[in-house]
């Protein structure tokens, strides 16, 4: 917990894990400090060298300063990126999520924008944090590619003039929506669906057609099925 | 643990939380034992008369009984379903998993199943067990919907004269993909992808294509999109 403390004070987080740690250091975030296995250096040692200092260290180790229950190969103190606004430009689609509050939902529709090639996703306040070891590590290294920006997402959105299509239970099949070359995608809280200040603003309501008897689909599941929707029209 | 043992050996498995108890109560499983709060009784009471018995306890109760860190609600102890063969008839899609390990995966595919109207998953002997509370928990009531069989999937997959469509790196477009109106979708495991020996049995190769650069996309997720895909065609 006190590290948990020093690390929010010092604006670092944590990186866990061969994968993510691979994909950090392609990236560029600052390393504050790289811990890994001697395994791990055998393997990367080539990817390593100049890269940037490290200490060789015991699977145990990297366990007890990590959050992971098993980490056998490395582990990184990273410093935060700035929270710098992101704007729409050019024809690209960006995210606004509102009030996602499980991290590894977070993570997932980090990796899913990633797959999708969508770089930027707009957070409302009461969205989860990105540098939280279960948002980065449910990310598998997308984190690095994909950036956030945590703002007041009703003044942030009010503001824009491109479409905003939002999920909601009464909107267009989204196997016929016609989507425009650039726009919002809002998704809403698990508990509570898209916040009545938000769903004022969205201009086109979306819903993923249902041919069974579930009653909602889980938020990450619903982001990549309205991304694959969005990348086949374009 | 030693509930845990008792359960397993009496064939039982235990539902938490109102949503899911609700599903259950409407579904044709056998409740063993029913334990609710005075406040999910006041709201539900015209739901329970009749149904089943119960039992009144505090909150406490419920979360020293079960495995959920907040139940304000409902448990129910429910004996577990046969494993019964399941096979396809007419035209409908079979999920066949090839040995999905994390149990928040596999729940989720069930909710999944559920949306898409797909009521039948055939499972490798080392995917999770759907009675794990885990899974029952992400499936959001839908395992009262959806039937799962636990068999050799190589032995029960190499009899079937449908078409059998796998998730691999380098099959054709999902987006072109001419889906034929009954068949079987494999997915394979979040470490090791479809083993060898079932994907010699696959007959049609299809991808998820990719505008990105995650590397891959978590196995709900792409099990989420390949339905959607599925659905607009048929």
């Amino acid at each position: 917990m006190q590290i948990k403390k020093f690390r929010r004070e010092h604006k670092l987080f944590l990186v866990e894990g061969a994968k993510s740690v691979l994909e950090l250091l392609n990236s560029s975030y600052h390393i504050d400090s790289l811990f890994i296995t001697a395994a791990f250096n055998d393997l990367y040692s080539k990817i390593l060298v100049n890269k940037v200092p490290f200490e060789i260290v015991s699977q145990k180790d990297l366990e007890r300063l990590g959050e992971f229950v098993s980490n056998d190969s490395a582990l990184a103190i990273v410093r935060m990126g700035e929270n710098t606004e992101l704007l729409l430009e050019g024809n690209e689609y960006i995210l606004a999520l509102d009030g996602i509050s499980d991290p590894g939902n977070l993570g997932t529709i980090i990796r899913i924008a990633d797959w999708y090639g969508i770089t930027k996703i707009i957070c409302s306040e009461n969205t989860a944090e990105v540098y939280n070891s279960k948002v980065i590590s449910a990310s598998m290294g997308s984190f690095t590619r994909v950036r956030l920006y945590y703002c007041n997402l009703n003044e942030y959105l009010k503001k824009r003039k491109a479409p905003i299509y939002g999920a909601e239970l009464q909107g267009k099949d989204i196997h016929s929506v016609k989507f425009t070359s650039s726009g919002f995608i809002v998704l809403g809280s698990e508990a509570a669906g898209v916040s009545a200040e938000i769903q004022s603003l969205i201009t086109e309501k979306i819903t993923i057609p249902r041919y069974g008897a579930a009653e909602s689909l889980n938020v990450a599941v619903a982001a990549a099925i309205i991304c694959d929707n969005l990348k086949r029209i374009i």
